[in-house]
């Protein structure tokens, strides 16, 4: 624990940590402009794709014998450590299984016009519009992340991207590609189509089947809520409206129709 | 609710309902040999495609007056209707909100070379080895159903495909394509490959690529455990080890990578 304070934090009401464990809800983390990032992996992640926003980093003793690398990354980075009891990360953490180890960092989301900028001549990008479910929103993310689109934009009316369980579900994907949050859906669309990106509403009820749907310029795939699906104003603003071919199941969730959309528009990518 | 039965179930504490409550447990599962099937759409995808597993309808007066369909549908197979109190409903059900209706039906599982005949000359099934999560089973199902998979395999060691959390994963998934359970890895695999089925294993390590792989023939998707994927000698006894391109991401989840994989499969086949 050469990086860590020497003094080791165990008061679990103390203000330093009722100031972290208030980032568990939403307004705070506006406030501060900062949110959580919990678990070995997650912090790995923050660590070596996004250093500048790391501030601290709180863990056990025990986690810092374990997780030594992590230990060492922070330190080299200049990010403050604090040693804390088991009592104090618990209350600190969201997570029930925190496993020793909670960072503070500063948000990453970017503006709008920079994520836009990162799809270039034949980037694609995923829009999540009323995304509610913190595990759909991560999931998506992770699977933008893994098949190689330039962006993701999360209009006003979805899950808080900084929601620890939209973090956790990212597996730190979260910190590897620019997303923007916060714009109205339609105001996402508009700026999409001012750029010339192709928008590709995914929907069971489109008329283009996904192996017919043009992929080949800058697209980006719009997404709707997990009930509902995509508002009427929302596909009328769309360029396609696309559905997977299915041959049974009444229809697909929205991280499986996702993954597919993403997958699809990697895969022709890499072809 | 003319197939109602006249007499309201009103005791949340009766034998019947007690009875009923216990389907929420593996081993009453198993004793019974029945299951419960919870909401509307579940009971109306059992009425279409399973119906001669539906023994029990029970539902509350608004539910009765909301899904007239289901009501009719139920009569029409001589399923027997109780109507029942909310508080009976609850007691019953292991879902918080089960919309006031659930089914108890005979478990609908087929012997295993039931499973491999619907294979056929050109089929594709997968089979889920120690997978634990009931949403990632439920939804592998699912994706199975919706990529037109003949079958599914479920390993002994895996989720109990009747476990209520499984069941509504599915969507209803579970009703319309032929589903193994009980049978060891091993013995799944074997049983596979002396029908000449290739088997596939699907891991992040793997040699051949997605695209790469021969899927022309009747083949099966070998998953593993959503933490340790798949064991060394279930690895050993697949005919090919493959891994999804991925640009960035650690890795895919379970159920993002067998939807891709099914999908691959489902895509091919219709091409």
């Amino acid at each position: 624990m050469t990086a860590a304070d020497p003094s080791l934090l165990s008061n679990p009401r103390s203000d330093r940590v009722r100031q972290v464990a208030a980032l568990g809800r939403r307004a705070a983390r506006e406030k501060q402009g900062r949110f959580l990032v919990e678990g070995p992996q997650s912090v790995r992640e923050l660590l070596s794709h996004a250093v500048t926003a790391a501030e601290v980093l709180y863990l056990t003793r025990a986690a810092a014998d374990r997780h030594n690398a992590v230990l060492d990354a922070a330190a080299h980075a200049g990010v403050v450590v604090h040693e804390c009891t088991e009592q104090v990360l618990t209350a600190m953490a969201d997570t029930e299984h925190p496993q020793g180890m909670v960072a503070v960092a500063r948000q990453v989301d970017v503006p709008l016009e920079q994520a836009l900028d990162a799809l270039g001549q034949s980037g694609f990008a995923v829009v999540l519009t009323h995304v509610r479910d913190p595990g759909n929103a991560g999931t998506v993310i992770r699977g933008a992340d893994a098949f190689g689109a330039s962006a993701v934009l999360l209009s006003d009316a979805s899950v808080d991207l900084y929601n620890p369980k939209v973090v956790r579900a990212t597996a730190g994907s979260l910190f590897h590609l620019p997303i923007c949050v916060g714009t109205p859906a339609a105001q996402l669309l508009a700026a999409c189509s001012a750029r010339g990106i192709r928008l590709l509403a995914a929907d069971g009820d489109g008329t283009t089947l996904l192996p017919e749907a043009d992929l080949s310029g800058p697209h980006a795939w719009v997404m709707g809520n997990e009930a509902w699906g995509l508002q009427p104003e929302i596909l009328a603003g769309c360029d396609e409206v696309v559905a997977i071919p299915i041959e049974r199941a009444e229809s697909l969730n929205l991280a499986m129709a996702a993954t597919v959309c993403l997958h699809e528009s990697g895969r022709l990518r890499q072809a």
